[in-house]
């Protein structure tokens, strides 16, 4: 298969893309390196030394005889670019990895909100309008987020993107009054996002579903779950190839975050009481899904196929207990700038990836192998000033933050960026 | 009240203006000016003789002695600019029209299409995040459209904004299984939007609730049906104060056009069987609802009040027999370009509107004055070669326009407009 792979410099493109090269796919890469370029604003960087994306290819092809292509483009920005990127390789399949992925960096101030919005529902929507306007049957697989579903369920599983519902009906087509009946329906599983990052994979939702109707394109969705691990059998084959690992309040995903503040002992810091419940794939099994979704498409005029793509849930705190068993870390509670509740529970269907031979990595066996080979490995990189996390979700009383936070910022007024918490 | 009127100079805008000025508020628009820029660019114009917006202020002081502010600002773009005006006006509400609103607009091409997505998305998601940014406690007025609830009911009457549902349930909060039972909940009313235009409604929507949600922001979203009808008792009491009144196929409602066709001896062309149920206001009560929506606004940390802003309903083929019979023009019935059921019913629930007092102005009673003062009145200014619609929703063969028109267009490449094709 041709397959382009949007994003595919980012912590999830660049192995997904090693993957399915080494699975004999023809791979292209585009991206415009903004993640690179936000490493810069955020004075972080990932705690394994990446390399540039030109080192990364050649490294490639030395090690596997295989060339993977390399488009620089802004895919929210450059439509034409993009229009003439898909009639030049023709692809069979678009991977969209292409979006700002933090939830703390959404939240940091009006213009990361807007940067996330504009960025996000632009890339999603050229992509879309792109594909119509090429003319080319091209399977579009995107990276939604478990996030949508908003966190708690009332006493189900979440579905896999759809939802069986009835409504109460009462009249007939004409609008006169019936019986009062039942009517089932099978609707996109309401949301509730948990920040402008979430809150964009839920406009992106509402732009595949139109597209999916409107011009018959033929999408998948993947919700996916919160991404841990680093390595997958292509990234080990040359230190060259490496792939990222965000340690930072901003990007660094909760468990990485665990495992690096156990590897330089530092307390692992838990939000509110930690009862957050969270859904989490190991890297390996993202890229083995994203393959089981470009294998299985939907046909044209189907609405959008959704999987939710994760293997198992935890609570936030017993996920810090257990990597405080493995390493002897402390665990530390602090106040928790997410506006969202202090508990919840979550539980979420996943019977598409393993009716297709997902064999899931869990946590308990891949746990203390990744604190010894990346965390433990490239502890002196770290900077640990950039583990808080830092991006407040609201100002007002009713949010995670008490009211009498020392440091905590009031409402902004003409120039000048809020005043930021910071959780030390 | 201080209120900012954002796309004051449009159709809805300039009326509901006049009329808050004239009921002794403090007004001030925000426009960009881009639907006069439109009109240059589909070579169309207002049937009637609109004026510059420095002589329509100019015009409103004479006759009334009262001041309309005037900010030529993009909403979409310039957040500065907006979040300055904020801070120096401090309005007590913002009306938000300010939005690229003609379906068949968002339909001409992918330019058209990105347009559409890239103003009205930015322009919303900008007006909310200055309000949070500025600290200040604003009501948020917007204008939506029935057209977000799809066209058709299974059954029941369209609930304003909320839709009552039941899920199954069978577990507990730690996911053993329970007995299954029914757990009823509210959700946003499931969207299914016919245009690219009507799917930016839906995008705004879900960026409402989040804002409500997470920064406690006070919104009202008004769905409203398709306005009909040009004066109001303010736009009438001089001419320079002028309502716009377009009949072209792309910003022309059904309505007028029909209303305009009929004027000029021109057939009025119906779309597939004309069987589309749409609903309507006028537009004497738009801005009567706006007025009302102001003075009730929700509570802070209240979710997204929402209104059904409409008073009648009907099918499109109705209308035009309505028309003829008014007129005793001839209808016309031609391929349907849009992508959409041939026949729907629509019910749409309107109480909260008329238990605040509304008192609709009918069709039945109104019509025939439309026809006089407006369209048999301007009918020298008409260019007929603007009435037909030539937007094209999709180039598939599923679509409403059948496979063997004669100038279907097929799919564009590399460059170049896609052909379109001309109802005449
Ligand atoms: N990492 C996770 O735990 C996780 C979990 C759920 C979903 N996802 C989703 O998976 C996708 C990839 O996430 P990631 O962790 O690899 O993020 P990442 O930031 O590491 O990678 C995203 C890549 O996209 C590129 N990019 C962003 N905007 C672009 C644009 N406009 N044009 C071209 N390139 C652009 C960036 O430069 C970066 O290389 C995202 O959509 C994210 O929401 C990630
Ligand atoms: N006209 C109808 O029948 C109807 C029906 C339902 C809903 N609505 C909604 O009501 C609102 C107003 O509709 P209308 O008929 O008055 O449309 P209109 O095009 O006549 O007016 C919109 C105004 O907003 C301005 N505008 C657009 N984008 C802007 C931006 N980025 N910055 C600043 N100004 C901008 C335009 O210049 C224009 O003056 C729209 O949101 C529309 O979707 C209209």
């Amino acid at each position: 298969m041709k397959i382009a792979i949007l994003g595919g410099d980012g912590f999830c493109g660049w192995p997904a893309s090693l993957y399915l090269s080494d699975e004999g796919h023809e791979v292209s890469i585009v991206d415009n390196l903004s993640r690179r370029v936000i490493d810069e604003e955020l004075g972080a960087q990932s705690l394994t030394p990446i390399r540039a994306i030109s080192e990364r290819r050649a490294a490639w092809q030395e090690v596997s005889g295989r060339e993977i292509g390399f488009y620089r483009l802004d895919v929210a920005q450059d439509y034409e670019g993009l229009l003439q990127f898909l009639l030049a390789e023709q692809p069979d399949a678009v991977v969209h990895f292409a979006e700002q992925r933090a939830a703390p960096y959404s939240m940091k101030s009006a213009r990361h909100k807007r940067y996330t919005v504009g960025n996000n529902v632009n890339a999603t929507h050229n992509v879309l309008a792109a594909i119509v306007d090429s003319g080319l049957d091209i399977h579009l697989v995107h990276l939604g987020t478990t996030g949508v579903y908003g966190y708690g369920t009332a006493g189900m599983k979440i579905p896999e993107g759809y939802l069986d519902i009835e409504v109460t009906a009462d009249q007939d087509a004409e609008g006169n009054p019936v019986e009062t009946h039942r009517v089932p329906q099978q609707i996109l599983y309401p949301t509730n996002p948990g920040s402008i990052y979430h809150m964009t994979k839920v406009l992106d939702q509402h732009l595949f579903a139109y597209y999916a109707k409107n011009d018959s394109a033929r999408i998948t969705d993947l919700h996916q779950g919160i991404i841990w691990g680093t390595h997958t059998d292509q990234t080990q084959r040359d230190e060259r190839l490496i792939n990222r690992f965000d340690y930072d309040g901003d990007y660094g995903t909760v468990l990485n975050r665990f495992l690096m503040q156990a590897a330089v002992g530092y307390p692992l810091t838990v939000h509110g009481t930690g009862g957050q419940t969270r859904a989490f794939i190991h890297i390996r099994d993202m890229v083995r899904c994203v393959q089981i979704a470009l294998e299985n498409p939907p046909a044209a005029g189907d609405r959008v196929k959704i999987f939710n793509q994760m293997t198992e849930t935890h609570r936030v705190r017993d996920l810090a207990r257990l990597v405080a068993r493995i390493t002897g870390a402390e665990v530390q509670m602090v106040p928790n700038p997410r506006n969202e509740s202090a508990e919840n529970d979550l539980h979420v269907a996943n019977d598409t990836f393993l009716d297709l031979g997902l064999q899931p990595t869990t946590l308990s066996e891949g746990l203390l192998l990744e604190v010894e080979q990346i965390a433990a490995r490239y502890r002196d990189r770290a900077d640990l000033t950039k583990i808080p996390a830092t991006s407040l979700w609201t100002t007002k009383h009713e949010a995670g933050v008490p009211a009498n936070a020392p440091d905590r910022p009031g409402p902004r007024h003409a120039g000048g960026e809020r005043a930021r918490r910071t959780q030390t």
